[in-house]
């Protein structure tokens, strides 16, 4: 099969191309030509690359010339980027994503319809959420960002009911830990914390100690983006039944973390840790109730298992994934 | 105040031109320019037409020199139309509406953010659904109309949220009684049913006489719209709360019109009308259940009042509303 992955230079794009080379194939169909789209992107060996603008009209034409069997979009402005720059948002978060669903619709009818795994985002529920959200909580989106991705699972849903598109929306929680830059991303204090204890370093923390958030690491979330590649949704009437899911998350406060991070990595996190809420950031990032996620679960959509092995599987590039054999995701 | 309707020269749009133009004020401003944009326009007087496409960039020139301070958004490619032309409906219901919402949140700022009425429809619900619908029922768009509606409800939402416009979503029932022509509506039979009964000739119902819909005048309609430009609603937090609400309805079984019908027009109503059902159209069309509007009546926001009332508003240009002078609409 020939599948495609937008925003692959990014850095859940980073963890899924290497998943998707190291195991070479997907819900047992052998992967025949890999393709990465990006702005830049790293050489790699057995990846076609695509150096260019998801908004651009000669990618579209080589998206169409290469008529994928399966795309995983996750080329995205993320969610401060876009709340600074919300025109920007529109251009890529929805024309562009919407453009590429067009695109990838647009293969010589009869056969399966392509799949589109899309990294959406819990920030389409929004704030001041019950408790537990549901998979009937209003949705709300509290940014731009947000708003845009809610439309696009709209729009995908609706492209396969028209069949013209197999659709699976994952709503992607917090993703730790990337890299120590500056990503566009409002949530990065989530990630800065762990790297920052990590290395015995002191850190600010811009939510308070109970502020609890949805965690997974990025390692996880590309092998739950691989799962939906190939799990067994409802058919034709998937409209009806939603094609998307929040994944599974481990709930943690922040000082959980900070506990965890000071038992693996044998600092003293107590101390380590500044605390400053800020109003607006905690609003919006600590305050995240239970979450009913058995829908996904039943898809075989997994967590990280434990504090333990977030934080492991996070920072550390070698850490033996203890389920990384298990059948759920051969 | 100077108020805008886009859609001027259709069905909904012809009744809200005509209602302004009677009253003259809105919310207790008077309307001092009142603008008609349509791709034609009859002739009237009190009226500016600005004829044109709302995609067109020379149209949002004259709307940004115009800089309403209320907008009426009910041009739309309509629901039958929009689903044999998918395209099409992304150009003007999606893409069209969301640079309408740019273009008017352009103003200058510091002022009052425009007021946006937004006619939404009740195709954004679904179909097999619960009894009643509530506020909590999932948003699942049978139609690839009603899915380019949701997402323009969830980005005026968003336009709020950041201050920009002040949107008000109204949800439109099947709204009767239509001309008897080509429409483009998949729930055009609501309204031929009317004007072949009134008429007293025969007609073929592609429904059983058990299917349920939620029903409106055109006249309510318009009182809705106008009403809902000036009614209070939550502030800032608008976001949280939401800023979509279906109309109230009369949900009425299509038995219960035609008996209707044949009391107000003298027909025998059971002897003209032949059941056809057509399970397509059923489904959609035919399965209204309860609709728990409270939150929108708590706003002032009304059904017809009885199915006398309906009929009666729906198809008499010169019926007296008993309810025209009441103070809510003032």
């Amino acid at each position: 099969m020939k599948v495609l992955v937008t925003g692959a230079g990014g850095f859940i794009g980073d963890h899924l191309v290497r998943l998707l080379l190291a195991e070479g194939r997907i819900g047992g169909r052998p992967i025949d030509t890999l393709v990465a789209l990006d702005h830049r992107l790293q050489q790699n060996d057995g990846v076609l690359a695509i150096e260019g603008d998801l908004a651009s009209r000669a990618v579209h034409q080589r998206i169409a010339e290469l008529a994928p069997d399966l795309c995983f979009h996750l080329a995205a402005v993320p969610g401060g980027a876009a709340e600074a720059d919300p025109l920007l948002s529109r251009r890529v978060n929805l024309d562009a994503t919407l453009d590429l669903f067009q695109t990838l619709a647009g293969r010589a009818p009869g056969g399966r319809p392509p799949v589109v795994v899309y990294a959406s985002t819990i920030a389409v529920y929004g704030s001041a959420l019950p408790d537990p959200v549901t998979p009937t909580t209003p949705l709300r989106p509290p940014m731009v960002y947000g708003a845009h991705k809610l439309a696009c699972e709209i729009l995908l849903a609706d492209f396969t009911r028209r069949g013209l598109l197999d659709g699976r929306a994952l709503r992607l929680p917090g993703i730790v830990a990337r890299p120590r830059a500056p990503s566009g991303l409002a949530s990065a204090f989530m990630s800065e914390l762990m790297h920052a204890l990590a290395a015995g370093e002191p850190f600010t923390c811009p939510v308070g100690p109970e502020a609890t958030a949805w965690w997974m690491s990025a390692r996880r979330c590309a092998q739950n983006l691989v799962h939906a590649a190939g799990m067994e949704v409802a058919g034709p009437d998937a409209a009806t039944a939603g094609r998307a899911w929040p994944l599974p998350v481990l709930r943690l406060s922040i000082a959980q973390v900070v506990r965890t991070l000071a038992q693996v990595h044998g600092v003293e996190g107590e101390r380590l840790v500044r605390y400053a809420p800020q109003p607006a950031v905690e609003a919006v990032f600590g305050r995240y109730p239970a979450l009913d996620d058995r829908a996904a679960r039943a898809l075989g959509l997994r967590d990280d298992g434990t504090p333990q092995a977030l934080v492991r599987r996070a920072l550390e590039p070698d850490f033996r994934d203890p389920d990384a054999a298990a059948p759920a995701w051969a």
